[in-house]
């Protein structure tokens, strides 16, 4: 049976604008092989509510997982509820449960749970609270959509929240191995083995050092027998 | 006039996997910014063909520009110039102004231009080539997509080629003040201040430090007046 699939939608002018260099696709592209959840397709969007509508709808429908960060502080650029309201047509408000756990932090810390901070209370109906260890200010999944903060401490606390909850798949096995000399010379060979071992995911990675071409060769799998009889098979080709 | 948009497609199982970690989406992000050109989405797909061409004709379609990354190699899984020619209903096969590039370098390099090495002369009919500095394979340019390698070095030569030829717009200028206050503190202020610049655009990036709460408050847009008159008085509501 394939492994499940997921996507992750990054909502933010900051990495589109090349101010910020995004962590949190490359941290949960790593967790969710560890898991065997196939991360398939990443879309990252600026802050227009049109835009974040229309990708979570297409990658929701597509996939089975959809992971969001960023857009759920409490500033005006912080529309992400509200979009996730839209996409799946409900009704969304500052909520009761939302509000108890801001209001306890808040009067724990001194500081006023005003208008601006309620914000973060905005749920869509009938959605699930995602805890948040760091900062407090939940997450929430809606549909098959975790709906994440953009700060990668709190992204990477509700990643660790939500991933035991999903149905992984067998975990993505790799091995590799340098081979010193041009990829366009390994290209034949390699291609022969990757139609022997069809199961497997064959990608030659070429690097440059000191002059000289090489490629590292991944070989990617479920099956860690079929990985090694590969990956020997490989490396006679280039004894 | 606002400015012209680009979109960015970056093909590899390498990124979704968490194996790489991308260089490319950053490093062009910050170059479109310097040239006035709004980078307005990016998407990652694996090496499918259907993804492949599925997203290039989306992306081309909805924006003025849009660049490709990976997948223009001798390797099996190299399948990038193909879909595009699928993309755009193109003919390819091997061009003779491609292989006449390929077949001067590896003259010189003592190398034996083989059937995998070929491949990387297949370009779809009427694309022009993009010089390529590095290891001479070139890149092209078909309808108003970009097509260039994935390797960061010869990536980053590519987008130096490209750049200049296209339509920049006014080149996004920013400033940013820290405040010391928790976010929550910030917001309201801040909405009040973006409904008066709403021709600018007002991020606000927190962070927490030795325990402390604070936000960087980015300004940005194409006048610098306007720019020094919101973040001046930005200063003041927080003085």
């Amino acid at each position: 049976m394939p492994n499940p699939t997921a996507a992750m939608l990054v909502i933010g002018d900051e990495i589109l604008s090349g101010r910020t260099r995004d962590a949190n696709m490359y941290f949960l592209a790593g967790e969710l092989t560890k898991q065997g959840i196939t991360l398939a397709e990443v879309r990252i969007v600026g802050d227009e509510s049109k835009d974040i509508v229309a990708a979570v709808q297409a990658l929701s429908e597509r996939y089975d997982t959809v992971f969001t960060s960023g857009g759920i502080g409490p500033t005006h650029d912080d529309i992400t509820a509200d979009c996730m309201a839209a996409a799946f047509e409900r009704h969304i408000d500052v909520r009761d449960d939302a509000r108890a756990l801001l209001a306890a932090h808040y009067q724990s810390t001194g500081s006023e749970l005003n208008d601006a901070r309620l914000r973060m209370a905005r749920i869509p109906d009938g959605a699930a609270l995602i805890d948040n260890p760091v900062s407090v200010a939940p997450g929430f999944t809606i549909e098959n959509v975790h709906v994440m903060a953009g700060v990668p401490s709190v992204f990477q606390a509700m990643v660790a929240t939500v991933l035991p909850t999903l149905k992984g798949g067998a975990p993505l096995l790799s091995q590799s191995l340098r081979i010193d000399r041009g990829e366009g010379d390994i290209a034949g060979p390699l291609a022969t083995l990757a139609a022997e071992f069809a199961d497997l995911s064959i990608g030659s990675y070429p690097f440059q050092k000191n002059g000289a071409y090489g490629a590292n060769i991944v070989i990617r799998g479920t099956d860690g027998a079929r990985i090694d009889a590969a990956i020997t098979k490989l490396a006679e080709m280039f004894a």
